[in-house]
């Protein structure tokens, strides 16, 4: 949805983190789906050498920008998201689930460079999510569907997971193209035929046949045929399988007799 | 996309995963989307204490299964997806993206009951993914859409944030209903007007207008004031705000005067 050239007009920010492990998670999710912009809001200075070591994170964590306020951290936004698991807390901004929120981003940065558009995606500390006041400069909200256990508290999840979720929601459907296994060739019906013939003989050979009649006609073991024959490739191996089980049973295939 | 009810007929399977705190980050993942059946395929018995204690993973631990080999895991499955990177290794199964992979999980889940189905999605070794041997149990292979940075090595998730990607695409658009805002009544255009004679006279008072009479035009005060009053809760915290500074330029409103 949010090609790769946009994904640099994307900030993710963590209000609060405190938790090396996951915030180098994050920046791996980001390196994963190849975001690039971290900014970190604390009142105070976070060791990050623990975050920094993170495997494929330390591009991302080099290049953390630390903030200690969030009004600074998000000032050259023109849209902030604010993550939240809502829970029971009353929220004052209209919301949306990740997939909705994913398409208001696409939409804001599809404003073109002349609108100068960039999307602050914020998450809170891990134990008490975002404030009201965090939220407060949020222009909507988002929340990642999850199961509603009954008898627990609503349930919340782990950052580095969240993010992972978020990045892969904003990327989703503009993937590049994987890299796909040449397209099986399909066995011709003139090969299913002679797999069905070959069968046959086996079946009768064997005395399946005698005992299963109903199993054992024509048009049922041409659907067999068809369904062991998957791939150009299977015939001949099936062929050669079914051959050498008549040769076994004395009574070689008529084709080649 | 896979109903609440569907998720207990899709088991994750682990193969080779060592790492009790991303075994325990898995189990979460599968607490947070509903899901509850974890299977662990390992040749000696791992020590799961650590993944055991990890938060809101409990229970789906306590559920989990564990088995020696990878063919009693998914005996009971219909359809297995393997997770791959892909990479560089020559793949012999139909590849999926993870959207598609969904779809394909929700049509083989909505056979219904009387064809028992039963999805396995499996997550190789922290280290070297899936084998080629395990790939073989496969009906079809799975790739999350990464971001191929260049010349570096292919890259690869980190296995609690991959299992809760493909878990969140599972369940994606399956979304219950989330709790939204009551819908913000919008202010009237009565109100609108009110505020933008205010705005005129706030203008006028501060000589504004005078200086900038393009800017001071009747339709551009009114559009003014249809943004400023965004909702109907705006509308009167803005007329006293207005009021208030024409009383402070000595000229009260004429409304009031």
């Amino acid at each position: 949805m949010i090609g790769p050239e946009q994904r640099g007009r994307v900030a993710v920010v963590l209000v609060r983190s405190r938790n090396p492990q996951n915030i180098g998670a994050v920046a791996r999710a980001m390196h994963d789906f190849g975001f690039t912009d971290l900014r970190l809001v604390n009142d105070y200075t976070v060791p990050f050498e623990a975050a920094q070591s993170a495997i494929d994170a330390g591009e991302v964590m080099r290049a953390a920008r630390h903030f200690t306020g969030l009004t600074e951290a998000v000032a050259d936004c023109t849209l902030v998201l604010g993550t939240t698991a809502v829970g029971e807390r009353r929220i004052e901004q209209p919301l949306d689930t990740l997939d909705r929120s994913s398409t208001r981003v696409a939409e804001e940065l599809a404003k073109g460079v002349e609108a100068s558009p960039r999307v602050a995606l914020l998450f809170g500390s891990e134990k008490t999510g975002l404030s009201n006041e965090e939220l407060s400069y949020c222009h909507r909200l988002v929340t990642i569907p999850m199961h509603q256990h009954a008898g627990m508290r609503h349930p919340s999840m782990n950052l580095g997971q969240a993010a992972a979720v978020c990045l892969y929601e904003l990327v989703r459907g503009s993937a590049t193209p994987v890299r796909e296994r040449a397209a099986e060739p399909a066995a011709s019906m003139g090969e299913i035929e002679r797999m069905r013939v070959l069968l046959a003989e086996v079946l009768e050979a064997a005395e399946y046949r005698r005992h299963h009649p109903a199993n054992s006609s024509e048009a049922h073991l041409r659907r067999l045929a068809i369904r062991l024959a998957a791939t150009r490739a299977d015939a001949p191996v099936w062929m050669g399988i079914l051959r050498q089980v008549l040769w076994k049973l004395g009574k070689p295939a008529r084709e080649t007799r």
